[in-house]
């Protein structure tokens, strides 16, 4: 019979202390002392409770408890010392079935880890979808983890601690994140389609109007029926477009969404996400026959990656009238130009400029997307509010100075063109650091033609510098190349950088930011802010109309562009309901 | 009439300033002041005083002489305002022979220079051999100089205006470094071969036992039978061998030269340098009849960069017993194995064992070098003597951070491996520093697959640390690698570092070092010791007997492995009488 949170608020300590018994093992002590903290609003806010009360308990407390958990798969499996709950989730992976070499080789690895570590492996065996990985997904975890950073798997078995903890509290509650699954599903089904060469090495890539990106445009247009939604289309440059009826016909819209383009073996949620957590919200309101004062208009933009064509947020730009003719003539790596491959795919492109949005036609854009960075994960928060989109600059760069031989050549007469780099390089990361909330990186650094006894003549490197507003932006701009200049003069190299983009930032307006706060205020998260570092769909729509977004926690680190990237249906069920929430006090102001 | 050393030794300080009139653009004070350090004991021994003299002269009297200098093919040589001995320069280079475009050219090279320095270009366009630059020699000399920094302009400058002194010094003394044309000469003709591929762009290549190759041998052999040696042959190896035969029978050798392969597109002095310098002063003994009381071995090795295979100092390891068989079954780019290539070029497989050489047999080894490095070049300096040829270690590296989206992963939370890689490469560069005759370099780098907007997950890197001593290059190695170590460790990144090459010190023997230091001193030029950072054959024959270098300035910054590595007949007629005075020392010593 499963406990309701009433139950747990009003229970007396020692009967609350026994319904959460069990949660970690071994360590009852954690779900005690959150009980300190009752009445609990919600069970994300209990989770996050036991969150911190392991945070501030201590590393030594910290590691007593990963030190309490079972080996995976280990011996205590054998002698079946386990306790009921982890031999239930070993056997949900598979890991009770384990061939005599499967075996061995986690044992292995067990070893390994507890050697380099001094402390077992963790992983929460059900998975982010809580059926959970099966063997070779553990495996690999196990393999890649093995190379982490000490104080990061610390950090990471904590998390993979509070995971089991998640679901076998959901077990307690008898709740299921049936919404976060629905928006699971979708994206998985939809990662089964994938560009050639990519597809049959089980990679997902889709860009733009390639076989499989039409596919995903079918397969939401059609899930978009099945929600529910009036009227669906696919537009002149393959937005997939779903709009439900406001209450009364002329009612403005909110419009929202975000891209199903991938990079190249990218993640499943960059963009999807923000596609499916309005599609469920829409699913719900359908179901009910509930319609809103106002319109909700949900758009898959078919572009945002600039992979196959260097044409960025074509998708969303198509709407705010910022479609270039001059991409129509670009070609892609097989010389298909852009006009082709809209023919190709049957997009009308003389109706191009009609899907320019009217922005008195819309109340505002909201944009739900995965973080793409470890800041949530990290803090142990399943959502966060979005700030700004950084501006961002970027730079083409090159420094030139001698090759000479490296044996004869003394080193107060060297003009080493990469430890000029290498002194701009340390300065690019403070400087950025001492904002706060400042990037700033050199992600692209080659030697041309580098031997190993000569001396580099020349180094070419790339910049990327961003900021929540343009002047902060500005100002590392402005003090990187000024380094970059004082450097070359001092070691009489030269240099050239050329700017090759610039984006200007994008805060999220106040009110819109405002109702996200409140959303998440009300599932009893704590609120937490950042600006976003990387560019959304939002960036565009902030041209015409307010924009706010909400960011959902990534797990591994908040990786992002990679296959590892993922999140769990409860974090996914979280952002619909907090959308949901945003719905109803719209509702409730427009009514 | 030219005048003699001795005229100008004893000539009244006015009738001295007289004989050295017009050497310097309307600068008389340089000579002037140079004759304070009458007398001289040679030619070189003047021209080395002026160089002190405008050294010392400070930066406002440099700046002046450069501005008194006219304007290449500028409007003085129009106006006719140039002195005769400017014009008869200008001649000789046929810059009074310009095309109304050449000219127009060299007019705007002339204006983009004095923009960016303040100073006209100068350029002794007489040349290395004294026979004049053609116009697109002057002209490319002009376009890479336009890039160089001011600082090393203006020396450069200077530096010509030194060369242009020299030359007139010379056509005032009726002096013509005759045997350094002779080598000069050799090696032109021996450029003329050239690998395919190579020779067609004019480039010089010349790898182990090519057709280019295998005619250089001949042609070496050749000019040895011209010159008088009593018995040629190409051993077994390709080495090209000539003896010259002692006063009297069963007396020993003293072995000397130098390799005649090349890098791809190298320099025509690097290795040849050391074959015909010896070879000059043989030719000077057979044309004396004269025969010294030991034999003179000159010794054309076939290989020493390790181009077509990795087999580096094939040639003179083979006279030491360290031709490895494993080599044979190396292949080149085309597949063909070294023995293959052996057999094709005739050479006879079975003898390499037999070209060892017994120690006994010989007094030491001696050899000349091109610097490959900027010292003597920058002190004004035409030789230097090699004090140790530097023990190197090489490493190849990895540093594996976690590559994450460099929007989105603020500056705290990175694992950038790039940025872990520039801390080390300024610890490099200033480690190296610290000892003055270490040197430190990391010749390769390269973020693989690096994106503009992903933080650096990975950076591949060599490293290249060199010493005078082993003990002294195996401190570097050891703190290097401790504080890749400690960074990494801080950084939280991990790092590989696997040694790919060892190579041991050899410092020169003290007796056959001090027999280069009197043939340098007696020829008036200041003593002027360095360590050898790049590896030469003497280090193979450092393994079996004694062994003491000689280096001759390089011009254009010393630089070598490159078509710009150059010398002047008067440095190499320079080499020539040091390697002579050496001969006429181990006469004396073994009379």
């Amino acid at each position: 019979m499963p406990i309701t949170l009433a139950q747990l608020n009003h229970a007396s300590r020692e009967d609350a202390a026994q319904m959460l018994d069990g949660l970690y093992e071994h360590s009852p002590w954690i779900a005690e002392q959150a009980l300190n903290e009752r009445p609990f609003q919600s069970l994300a806010h209990l989770k996050h409770v036991m969150t911190e009360v392991l945070q501030h308990a201590g590393r030594d407390a910290q590691l007593a408890l990963i030190r309490a958990h079972p080996e995976l798969a280990g011996k205590a499996m054998v002698s079946k010392s386990l306790t009921a709950e982890s031999t239930n989730e070993q056997t949900k992976a598979g890991l009770t079935d384990c061939t005599p070499e499967e075996f061995a080789k986690i044992q292995q690895l067990n070893a390994d880890y507890n050697a380099k570590f001094g402390f077992p492996f963790i992983l929460a065996v059900r998975g982010p979808r809580g059926v959970g990985f099966n063997k070779q997904q553990i495996i690999d975890a196990f393999e890649r983890r093995l190379h982490g950073h000490p104080d990061f798997e610390l950090q990471e078995c904590l998390r993979n601690i509070h995971r089991i903890v998640e679901i076998r509290l959901n077990d307690k509650f008898g709740v299921e994140p049936t919404l976060g699954h629905q928006v699971w599903d979708w994206q998985e089904k939809l990662a089964q389609h994938s560009d050639p060469g990519f597809a049959e090495k089980g990679q997902l890539t889709v860009t733009y109007l390639t076989d499989a990106h039409r596919a995903c445009a079918q397969r939401i247009s059609h899930w978009m029926k099945d929600c529910g939604f009036d009227e669906i289309e696919i537009d002149a440059v393959g937005n997939v477009v779903g709009r439900y009826h406001p209450a009364s016909p002329g009612a403005r819209y909110l419009m929202t969404g975000s891209h199903y383009d991938t990079v190249r073996n990218g993640g499943k949620y960059d963009g999807r996400l923000g596609i499916f957590v309005p599609m469920a919200c829409v699913q719900q309101l359908a179901l009910q026959q509930r319609r809103l004062p106002f319109g909700i208009e949900v758009v898959a933009f078919a572009e945002e990656e600039g992979q196959r064509y260097k044409a960025t947020f074509l998708g969303s730009g198509a709407l705010v009238g910022d479609f270039k003719a001059e991409w129509l003539q670009q070609k892609d790596a097989d010389g298909v130009t852009m006009r082709e491959a809209m023919q190709h795919a049957g997009l009308c492109i003389d109706d191009i400029a009609k899907i320019r949005r009217d922005p008195t036609q819309y109340l505002g854009f909201v944009e739900v997307h995965i973080e793409q960075g470890p800041v949530l994960n990290e803090s142990h928060l399943p959502l966060g509010i979005v700030t700004s989109i950084n501006g961002s600059v970027r730079y083409q760069c090159e420094i030139v100075g001698t090759a000479s031989h490296a044996g004869t050549t003394p080193m107060n007469r060297r003009r080493d063109a990469a430890c000029a780099l290498a002194e701009l390089a340390l300065f690019v990361e403070q400087r950025a650091a001492r904002d706060g909330d400042s990037v700033a990186t050199i992600g692209q650094l080659n030697v041309p033609n580098g031997s190993i006894n000569v001396v580099p003549g020349a180094c070419l490197f790339t910049l990327d510098m961003r900021a929540p507003t343009d002047d902060q932006r500005d100002a590392v701009v402005r003090d990187v190349l000024a380094e970059l200049s004082a450097i070359c003069e001092r070691r009489g190299v030269r240099y050239t950088a050329e700017e090759t983009l610039r984006a200007a930032a994008a805060p999220s307006a106040p009110e819109w930011q405002a109702r996200w706060e409140r959303a998440v205020s009300h599932l009893g998260v704590p609120l937490f802010k950042l600006p976003s570092g990387a560019g959304h769909d939002a960036m565009k729509l902030h041209e015409i109309m307010p924009q706010a977004m909400l960011f959902v926690r990534g797990e591994n680190a908040g990786i992002s562009h990679n296959p590892l990237e993922s999140t769990t249906s409860d974090d996914m069920q979280l952002a619909v309901d907090a959308f949901t929430h945003v719905l109803n006090q719209l509702a409730l102001e427009t009514a």
